[in-house]
């Protein structure tokens, strides 16, 4: 029998493509392109230091622990920390929650759908939104129902209207409510209440997915939703990969013991355990580490990075319109009519700039957008400067 | 609203159990118990100093590649170097396959099933088999059809009876050819070619599973069926969770690359990548360390800690039938007939000796044996010994 040319995939996957955000990446390792196209936290953040010094005692402290198979659930001392640091700082955790280690946060959002979502199922997601999540959810045949994304978070009234007319094949809202990824808005306090209080009438589960929230650069902190949560109906999906790195691949979440329980059945069926040394890593990390105080030092590179972006785009790029956002690594700009969207990210690229087109976030795929996604924290100050000064050539 | 008791689960998690190995473990936890039911390679054969050296250099040399994000295809120098090592050991690797990395060999049971498998199809294993893998099958609804394992490999003829009758909802054949979990029987050379060309008159294509195949203890190493692999039909898993150390979560696997590929989509979707540092741990140590050397010591461990399990077994269980396996880290053994094989593990772990009930490794989750799981390479010799002449006193 000669080679197989063809292969019968499963129907949820079949039309399944890889993230375009990261194809756009695979292009852009040639060193000449400047990329603002990444989602990558800055690496100045990272506190190489303290890593480097913890991994040794580590190794020579403990190593059978750290090489050893763990338990799915996560390393226990960091369980245990991670409750009463987000007991502290969030207000987050009842008794009838729990908590476990995964393999960052992306995880969370595929063990969530593969516990809940039969195929055909829906899940409400905000539009534009991140489309790592949004794969995830379609990994599953799930249907994406999305909401109209404003400045001060989705649309309200909207989310109400399809709740009443859909909600029993809703299965969950996913939210990004702190400088969400594409957007970089943030929801209100009073629209966190709103859809919190939807969610309790129509009876349905909320997805909180927040890896953006310690890299507020101006403003107030807001209550997440999970600190609303009096009925055991808020999924919260934390992770380390902007407080500490993402090559670590350390997140984690909080959520009804019930529910949480049956996504730690899949997860032993995923990868079994998340690597025991990159949790112990983080669990020293955080008893060793003034979190604030490093969490300080990162706001302000971000906060300079943002800025930088922000004053080169109204200088060299006054066509493009954008709501400037309080923290995260995005600005979401649009484009002005008349331009061919797609085709302003290809001539881009020709010219060494590589950025997202916003078509990338939207729950329909067939949809269009005149929006683009610009990320500050990875290119250093300088690229950024000359790849927005290379897009308003382009647009004038 | 009150808080919710319960929670809809989808209909292929709805069902599912914990891993019973798994369970079991945690209630080891008691450090009186002698745990003869656990699956962790021998601590002793981590190779704990040039991993902690290695550590040290990665932080030193390298420190934001392994902290920031990765491709999901995994580190490129780790896929170069595991494509020429498995062409040079096994002859394996054709033009038309690729290699990524993944978080343990546990994902690519589970991305397999996930990108070749609606809910329905059948899956076609060995019976008994790994509880890690038939629930990662399962996870998705996917119906396990178990063919009967004989000590030289499974029942040939009773699969060209499956598959003749059924072949077309089966979408693989999952084996474990050497030194089985949890027989630790090996497949013969006969049955390895037997079982590709049944694979390939029925064009089903094969998911051929090896955690333990460097832990042969006795005899000679016999080929891979992915070495025979003309048609693109063999996905291959390999680890390093014996080689090196699981708590690492490091594996990959070798198969089809329009397979692979679309499994790097399904990756994508779980955890985005293996944590960097991790897989630049297993380079630089498969390049800075004689592999050979290693293997070997590490058989060393193995063959003696066999020998005492097996040696015990002879002296104060007689009445324990089993085959002595040629590596891997299990010993399969039948119960004279009239115990009753659960009753029997239920008071050995009241006399504080775990051992596996058979029961747990059947795809038939209602059929019954009389065989139970022991493991020797966790324990201490000493405890190993004690623990077998306590299953002894309670034989007789």
């Amino acid at each position: 029998m000669a080679v197989k040319e063809k292969y019968e995939f499963s129907d949820k996957i079949a039309g399944l493509k890889p993230s375009a955000v990261r194809e756009i990446l695979k292009s852009t390792s040639d060193p000449e392109v400047i990329s603002l196209a990444a989602g990558n936290p800055a690496p100045d953040a990272f506190p190489v230091e303290s890593i480097s010094k913890i991994a040794g005692d580590i190794f020579r402290e403990d190593p059978i622990s750290a090489l050893q198979y763990g338990i799915t659930e996560g390393y226990a001392p960091l369980r245990d920390e991670l409750k009463t640091y987000l007991k502290n700082k969030y207000s987050m955790g009842a008794d009838s929650d729990e908590l476990i280690v995964t393999s960052g946060a992306t995880q969370i959002m595929e063990l969530l759908t593969k516990v809940l979502c039969n195929e055909g199922d829906c899940v409400v997601c905000e539009d534009p939104s991140f489309i790592g999540s949004l794969n995830c959810f379609r990994s599953y045949g799930v249907k994406l129902c999305g909401v109209h994304m404003e400045s001060d978070g989705l649309d309200v009234e909207e989310l109400e209207k399809m709740l009443s007319s859909n909600c029993r094949k809703v299965k969950f809202i996913y939210t990004i409510p702190n400088f969400q990824n594409p957007t970089g808005y943030t929801m209100s306090l009073e629209k966190r209440k709103q859809l919190y209080e939807l969610a309790s009438k129509y009876d349905i589960i909320i997805l909180e997915d927040n890896p953006y929230g310690d890299l507020r650069v101006s403003g107030e902190d807001l209550p997440t939703i999970k600190s609303f949560d009096t009925e055991g109906r808020v999924v919260y999906a934390g992770t380390f990969s902007k407080l500490i790195a993402p090559g670590i691949r350390v997140g984690y979440v909080l959520g009804p013991a019930a529910l949480v329980s049956k996504m730690t059945v899949g997860k032993q069926t995923e990868d079994v355990h998340t690597a025991m040394f990159n949790q112990m890593l983080v669990y020293r990390w955080m008893k060793e580490n003034d979190i604030n105080e490093h969490i300080r030092r990162m706001k302000s590179i971000y906060r300079e990075k943002l800025n930088v972006m922000c004053d080169a785009l109204d200088e060299y790029c006054p066509k493009l319109e954008y709501v400037k956002p309080e923290g995260g690594m995005f600005v979401w700009c649009r484009l002005p009519d008349g331009i061919n969207m797609i085709d302003f990210c290809k001539t881009a690229a020709a010219h060494k700039v590589a950025v997202v087109p916003g078509t990338a976030f939207l729950p329909d795929e067939t949809a269009s957008t005149q929006y683009i996604r610009l990320n500050f924290s990875t290119p250093t100050n300088e690229d950024m400067v000359k790849g927005i000064k290379i897009l308003g050539e382009l647009l004038s």
